[in-house]
């Protein structure tokens, strides 16, 4: 019955659930400090949400502002080019099913869900390491900055690729998920035929449950791949929250200030333990550790989980602790 | 690129949203009464939400603990028979682009973005009147109680058409988006491969806002409607408020009682405005007026929101009001 091609993918590892670490490290002292996601630890304000944000279908005038707002925020050319999601994992997930199977490139090493999600609707996925290598791909996907190692290409190399794939009638998806503290330039002002950026909404501002992503891409695409979602894809809390955080500039000037000097902080501290850094963005670090097993272990057992890497077990990825415990915390086992 | 099989869909009107109403209308009385919906009025109370739903990431425990509350609220089996979703509606879009394209058969008129969603998917879609028209169907959708006229189908026959399509390797859709406060008998507990049910969330408890609701299915469909969402696609607040709301019983018997109370004094009012009761549910009630485009427009000038239907004139749904006032200005208008 479900005869849409597809394949098998094996469960892909993330942060932010620490429900298997709680059982592997049950003398673990609680709260665990959980560095395992690049998520904001100093959220966004909530605003107060009126009740009826929750009692109606959210009205188009109210998508229609937040699709404004964020169109500012990114520098998209207008609303139009703007399509809100519950979150960008749904938008991941929903492009590869718009298409027919088709040859895949991703660079990577990067976010595992963008090849799963690909494979999983039949496309034929492969990972290269540089865009020499894209070959006949008809679709490219880049994470930039990238995760977990910061890696960002300049933007007139991401034009031209976007402006190959578009000539030959193709795709690049620009995941630009920690874009929005760092100081690189986004492809969102460049919105055609044959790109698609995606923004993360739940990292920045530390609102991760909340569920809120966008696509930015020309309107034609953005109006196919609103149609996918469906009219009340967002939430009415989504969409109020959203619209006040993107539209506050100073409150985004001044996170990725704290943020980098955050990260500057978490780097001295690494190399102090050993570290040696790889990269990364404003909202977490990635390193080698010649013992990088034996610190996660010792992290756990000191209650503090960070990412870890199957392929990679000398590599450990740490979001940024927030209060001076945190801190304290994190330097007491990477000392 | 995008090259699934796609068709153009009209756009479909839906109740919900004033936008154009205030624009038609601009001298009619604020706030406007809108029952152009099918949502409860009168909504469960929302719990404080905790300020880690809205900032963490949404963890598995919490999933698993929503996904039992609703099995045991719909009278499915168990948890893994469950797929929470943000809204019916994006599982309505969902489903038919994990099918290659087959023959549908819709049983209409109903909730129009059924149709529509598999036609934009690429499937061959027909509307039928009753079950005898199924032909050579391999999909069928039933809206059970149906909306806008409350038909519904022996569970009996139900079952009978699931196992007529599961035996041909088909599918069986159940939108029994309005069945929480109806005596019906759902086809939950009843879940096998080749049926997949719907249920809404924010219709019953008036949270449409919230954008919650489930597939239910035999568990090796639930997972793979689940993988086509992602991991992350419910808010932390909704997992929250959804488990507490499903599992309270009691506030679900006193919602019926209520809302069918009130649903029959909105049939003597419809009857004193000169409407024949088509049907309904607990939650709408449609009628036929000999005037209905002149009631439609007195009504609206009222500041009072209607549902009509453009290939049915005469044909009007109302939502319930909720309040004495609420019922006075509808009462005013339909004497």
């Amino acid at each position: 019955m479900w005869s849409v091609p597809t394949r098998e993918v094996a469960p892909i590892a993330h942060g932010g659930d620490l429900g298997g670490l709680r059982k592997a490290f049950p003398d673990a002292p609680e709260p665990w400090l959980d560095l395992s996601t690049g998520i904001n630890p100093v959220p966004y304000p909530v605003p107060p949400v009126e009740a009826s944000a929750w009692t109606r279908l959210p009205e188009a005038a109210e998508l229609g502002a937040l699709r404004a707002a964020a169109a500012a925020a990114y520098g998209a050319p207008d609303a139009a080019h703007v399509v809100p999601a519950p979150g960008t994992q749904i938008l991941i997930e929903t492009l590869p099913r718009l298409m027919a199977p088709t040859r895949v490139a991703v660079l990577g090493p990067t976010y595992a869900e963008h090849a799963a999600a690909w494979a999983r609707a039949g496309h034929a996925v492969t990972e290269i390491r540089n865009l020499d290598a894209l070959g006949e791909a008809r679709v490219a996907v880049i994470v930039d900055p990238n995760n977990p190692d910061g890696r960002t290409l300049p933007l007139a190399e991401r034009r031209a690729l976007a402006a190959a794939l578009g000539k030959r009638g193709g795709l690049l998806i620009a995941d630009e998920a920690f874009a929005d503290l760092e100081p690189v330039e986004s492809l969102c002002p460049h919105a055609a035929p044959g790109l698609v950026v995606l923004r993360s909404f739940g990292k920045t501002y530390g609102l991760a449950g909340l569920r809120l992503g966008f696509a930015v891409a020309d309107p034609g695409t953005a109006a196919r791949i609103a149609e996918a979602l469906g009219p009340w894809a967002v939430s009415g809390p989504a969409l109020a929250i959203g619209r006040a955080a993107l539209s506050d500039a100073g409150w985004r000037a001044q996170a990725a200030a704290a943020r980098s000097a955050d990260a500057a902080r978490l780097d001295r501290m690494i190399a102090r333990g050993g570290g040696r850094i790889v990269g990364g963005t404003s909202l977490f670090r990635t390193a080698d550790f010649s013992d990088g097993p034996d610190l996660y272990r010792r992290l756990a057992a000191a209650g503090i989980a960070v990412r870890r890497f199957a392929d990679r077990p000398e590599r450990l990825r740490f979001g940024l602790p927030a209060g001076k415990a945190a801190w304290c915390r994190l330097s007491r086992v990477l000392r």
